[in-house]
């Protein structure tokens, strides 16, 4: 025998999750056998609610519970500028930042041809039509610093400013609060090219 | 902003299963909304069924979809000897072991004043009360080497040991495929205090 099949069931279910082996899936099941009844029930809404309520805003394609999402639906923000994010997450992190006063775009992934992922599975081609349509004078791509990021990024300048728009490109250097002793030579590499006059 | 209303709250509510932060909760609730419905559906599902499902065996106190549980219940498994684990996790690791063929007393928890547990918030007194009435020859604790799990099997060799009951221990020492050189000195102890003929 091992567990009951309700518990192997869940177990099962959690460590589809990514991140969440087998032994982490159990300890999760054993704290849901174990925790309140209401805590369950709070989880298993949530998890069903995020499916109905969210959906992709029909301008930036970031998460947004209406469509056009508050971002794009308030005029205060500047038209002139969009910020590229690979994903969700990213545009949240940007706005935290409280340093960008533009409109997003969200590509959903980057260019990884050994996966199969070419510029036609991203969100890309509405990008580019919607900078035909809309003032935009500056695209700034803030994909991650990673080979498929900076690809991804090369791309975006390459097809963007036959257009005429500027393409610009979020700063990589020593972090806030790093060490320069400590820093892998690529990233002192790229601080010390983009080193700006104090 | 930050993420929508649905999102946060899926955030919060993973956020608060154990060894997963606010992060970890956020890649989880990203990886819902893009996964496919079915897949959320059933995971929603399996945290409820589990709830509704799940039960302790009224004789072993293990989990169980029926009582009493099917080691309990099968004729085969020896009456004469009871395993005493710390939780319904370790029930399974000893039955994947294929070793023991009795039956078994979870603990559901380790003696630990400091945490204000002591033997009354344990299953204790009910294993007590069955080792009276039942034909019971050995007792093998097997809680964990640690500190809590070593005091809570001193504490039941105490109290059982009275009733004439052999009480054993599940052996420490060097793990299989684990090597001596790196083996911590308490393990090695253990090792050599309970070293075998061959």
């Amino acid at each position: 025998m091992a567990f009951t099949p309700s518990i192997n069931r869940l177990i099962e279910q959690f460590a589809r999750l990514p991140g969440i082996g087998e032994k982490t899936a159990a300890r999760l099941a054993f704290f849901i056998l174990r925790t309140d009844r209401s805590y369950a029930q709070a989880l298993a809404e949530a998890i069903v609610m995020v499916k109905d309520g969210t959906r992709l805003c029909s301008v930036c394609f970031g998460f947004t519970e209406k469509d056009p999402c508050s971002i794009c639906a308030n005029p205060e923000r500047e038209r002139e500028a969009i910020c590229v994010v690979e994903g969700p997450a990213d545009l949240v992190a940007i706005e935290r930042a409280g340093r960008f006063r533009g409109r997003y775009h969200v590509l959903h992934g980057t260019i990884a041809p050994l996966d199969g992922v070419g510029p036609e599975q991203l969100k890309i081609r509405p990008l580019v039509d919607s900078l035909r349509e809309r003032h935009v004078s500056e695209v700034l791509v803030a994909t991650n610093p990673t080979a498929q990021g900076e690809a991804t990024a090369l791309y975006l300048a390459k097809i963007i400013k036959p257009l005429g728009i500027r393409v610009t490109r979020i700063a990589h250097g020593i972090p806030m609060g790093g060490e320069v002793e400590y820093a892998d030579s690529v990233t002192l590499g790229k601080a010390i090219d983009g080193r700006q006059e104090m």
